[in-house]
């Protein structure tokens, strides 16, 4: 099985969320274990929240659950892709699809 | 001007980096302010490496550099999404196209 390296970053690995049907990237969250095994077991996304020091169910205030498709880690371990089916048509608290809509360049 | 979150993570900022052509992710990597303004300045990619503890000038070993095409921060400013030419093919060190090769689920 492999390990995943939440050490490197104090518990913590980051996960890029993909949409699974188009391949565009949603957003980028983290979880700890406790939040990536509630992901394995419910097949929804869980976070861990930094500013709030939680555990944060993807879509539990707005509807917006994000279905796992398929989970994919990199060659080191330490970052997470996970394809989805996002529920409610944005993964943005700003109700865009994706958070990434500001172009810098 | 946008100002970049590097202060959440210890002076570093996660960057998605996808390809532009296809928009497959490709890798994740961090930037401090010094390398972000170099990835401005050289129109390279250029990372912070958390295990060397320096500058990474992606593709000054492999040849595979990184041209950057466009730049994208999410709607809290603290990640950063990349779309990039990326030369050789590869971005992985295995020599992969995509450092996310390894299905979990």
């Amino acid at each position: 099985m492999t390990e995943l390296a939440f050490s490197k970053q104090e518990g913590l690995i980051p996960a890029i969320i993909v949409e699974d049907l188009t391949g565009d990237v949603l957003m980028l969250g983290y979880m700890n274990e406790e939040s990536y095994q509630k992901t394995l077991t419910s097949g929804h996304t869980w976070f861990y929240s930094r500013s709030r020091d939680e555990l944060w169910h993807k879509g539990a205030t707005s509807g917006h659950y994000q279905e796992v498709c398929k989970i994919i880690t990199d060659c080191d371990n330490d970052t997470l892709l996970i394809r989805v089916k996002q529920q409610g048509g944005s993964a943005c608290h700003t109700g865009a699809k994706s958070c990434f809509f500001k172009e810098l360049q």
